[in-house]
């Protein structure tokens, strides 16, 4: 019969315990260390769901954004109405505080879960993608921001990011933007027809992202064009040199103004995280502030600043091996369900909940479950025959140090023992 | 502005700390719990993507079935590629280990995420709904039934689910259910004109469904109608009874001949574990034994045995209360960025990563402060104001016991103060 196959950018994650440089094992460490660090932050978590109105993104991340223009999953559900699989985690966010009433207060919200963009699959790129990211609601500029970026020291710390360059840029307000907007647009006039067919159209719908443009004539055109720079606020400067100043010491940080983010909502403050180590595309997360898009939304006027963090591109940067928990494979030599033997598992895990107790299921020799255990990495076999389960006691054969002797105990005596495995 | 609403049947969880009644951060506290129970089982984690080829799900659940006759989020991706969001886990999990040419070893999974099914949104029953699972892969029926009844018991035990009950019935080999299926039409026929609808569909489509039917009517039709205990061998009514037998002492568990799943891919055992407390729909978590499904799928023979567990119902029934991590509300007062009150809270939750410190970023007075941190439900405020930064003390202020006085304390004398925080 036809296989089915996976779709196309899309990946299963299989763990595998016994080898912490696994992908899908590091992907689940990674997440497991963000969430500690957002929770003991003080953030909550907020989930929303994966399906929105298609209207949400259209009307935050924006219609000239790459994202909305040509990397949607929108569709019709059988109601007829127009939804969309969520590209990214902000708009809904927002989307959620303002029906719930709650865009009047201040939060600290984190986030974690699939997002999905139809683009071109590469190296560490996918179609359905996993991101955290922590939103900070009703903060105007100043510490929130402050907050933000010892976030991201907390993250390279923690994960042992070793090559990491934080770039920080000031967008302005709304009409700082605009007023560059039509600036760049002025500059570029004569150029137009040199321009490719993508930063042509970019031009037509946000020229902010012709910045981003990887087209070298496009690149050599821009050497003598304005630059935000001259078009902030004093303000504007002081809280970028303040930000450098502050963090200069603890990481590299520099400012960059010719770097925008993709996102169309984004005012003031925007940051991002690059590691070389991960090639052309860079950055392993980013963000900024957006002051003006619970409004745009239809809620009240909220400033905010938040980040995302590209779980996969972070667990290829990460250096942190998971928590070991130790191993102790438990095998039943009796072809008979051995109620007993289930018990003490059960006790054995909650007397210690750090040890892992992985009941070997299948029939075979012990010879084949000691293999079995050892492929595992299980620190110790438990092993329970016929005779032991009689007579309650257990045999502990440690599997790691060589030449030591099983030993014979009853099961208080390893209850003691799995009590003390730190 | 127009406000965008969330669509239909999905919900956003937006967790709260301070009330471990909250319905969101009862779901979060019951992933965690499972997770931990899954992993201390020795289980490794599967993630498979949210999207998957239409047929999958038609070739396994089956078209007779509800879940894909008409609850099927399907539709066309940009290359008319026919893609749907998956109603269940099991499916994935057996395409992944089929394309990952796995199928032919021994696995112990479990899985954790969002599920979409169309259907009208009811108490506790979302169009967009969270489930977990596990899929014990390539063992035959024994030991396997054994293993995952314990996990039923130790999820009951751990989230202190009192009034469960675990209904369990075998539906034999595909020639049995063939065979029962037949006699179950043969005796239906007299009565097709007396039944509604949906049943006359289910008896063209899947006949075994009909014993799910709530028509009065139906059930009256069905009181002397073949049952599937007739038409099954003795080794397979012995398994029923040994399951019985065994977990009878530590459960309320017992033998229903009536209860089908609605998924066509079961055989053999199958179970679920209901609650009064749950209503009319009362089934917190069901599986049971699909030995045919990886064949189906194009992969090799691969006896198999899993469940899923509806989180959103877990957590309406679970008493337990989310690991209680001491807060402390860290209050500056100082207008100025204080580079040293950041390093101090970074270093102290680095010393405990039991404590969560949430540094308060908005301006406002002490009393606003301190009013905000109790109503968070912190333990301590720590304040620290230009003098105290000056002179590198910090004042503890214990919010909890009342007539405490508020102490004075160095950095030093801090660390020591909060590492002893159990």
């Amino acid at each position: 019969m036809d296989k089915i196959q996976s779709l196309k950018g899309m990946i299963d994650l299989i763990g595998n315990k016994s080898d912490s440089k696994d992908f899908a094992e590091s992907i689940f460490t990674t997440e497991e260390v963000l969430k500690n660090i957002f929770t003991n932050y003080g953030y909550s978590e907020i989930r929303t769901p994966a399906l929105e109105d298609a209207d949400l993104f259209k009307r935050s991340v924006g219609d000239s954004s790459d994202i909305v223009n040509k990397e949607l999953y929108s569709f019709l559900d059988k109601n007829e109405k127009s939804i969309t699989l969520r590209p990214e985690g902000t708009a809904s966010v927002i989307r959620s505080v303002i029906e719930k009433k709650i865009d009047g207060n201040t939060h600290k919200f984190w986030y974690l879960g699939p997002m999905w963009r139809y683009e071109r699959p590469q190296k560490g790129r996918y179609r359905q993608f996993n991101q955290a990211g922590v939103e900070i609601l009703g903060y105007p500029e100043g510490v929130a921001e402050l907050e933000i970026i010892s976030l991201i020291l907390s993250i390279n710390t923690i994960l042992n990011i070793e090559k990491s360059l934080i770039k920080i840029n000031h967008l302005g307000n709304k009409d700082t933007k605009a007023k560059y907007c039509n600036a760049l647009l002025e500059y570029l006039k004569p150029f137009v027809s040199q321009l490719d067919q993508l930063d042509q159209s970019r031009l037509k719908k946000n020229p902010l992202r012709i910045l981003d443009s990887q087209n070298e004539k496009t690149k050599e055109i821009l050497i003598d064009a304005p630059i935000i720079k001259d078009f902030l606020c004093n303000k504007s400067l002081k809280m970028l040199e303040m930000l450098e100043e502050t963090f200069s010491k603890d990481c590299k940080i520099e400012i960059d103004f010719q770097m925008v983010r993709g996102l169309d909502y984004y005012t003031g403050i925007v940051f991002e995280a690059i590691s070389d180590e991960l090639g052309s595309q860079d950055s392993y997360l980013g963000g900024g502030r957006y002051d003006d898009l619970s409004e745009q939304l239809g809620g009240k006027k909220l400033p905010c600043i938040g980040m995302a963090i590209g779980i996969e591109r972070l667990a290829l940067l990460a250096n942190k091996n998971s928590d070991d928990k130790t191993l102790i494979s438990f095998i039943i030599l009796s072809s008979n369900f051995e109620e007993k033997a289930y018990k003490i598992a059960h006790n054995l895990r909650i007397i210690n909940p750090k040890i892992v107790i992985d009941v070997q299921l299948s029939d075979g020799s012990l010879k084949s479950k000691l293999r079995k255990a050892s492929k595992n990495k299980a620190k110790y076999a438990m092993i329970m025959g016929e005779e032991e389960i009689k007579t309650s006691k257990i045999i502990l054969k440690p599997l790691v140090e060589e030449n030591s002797e099983q030993i014979v105990m009853s099961v208080d005596e390893m209850s003691s023992f799995v009590k003390d495995i730190s």
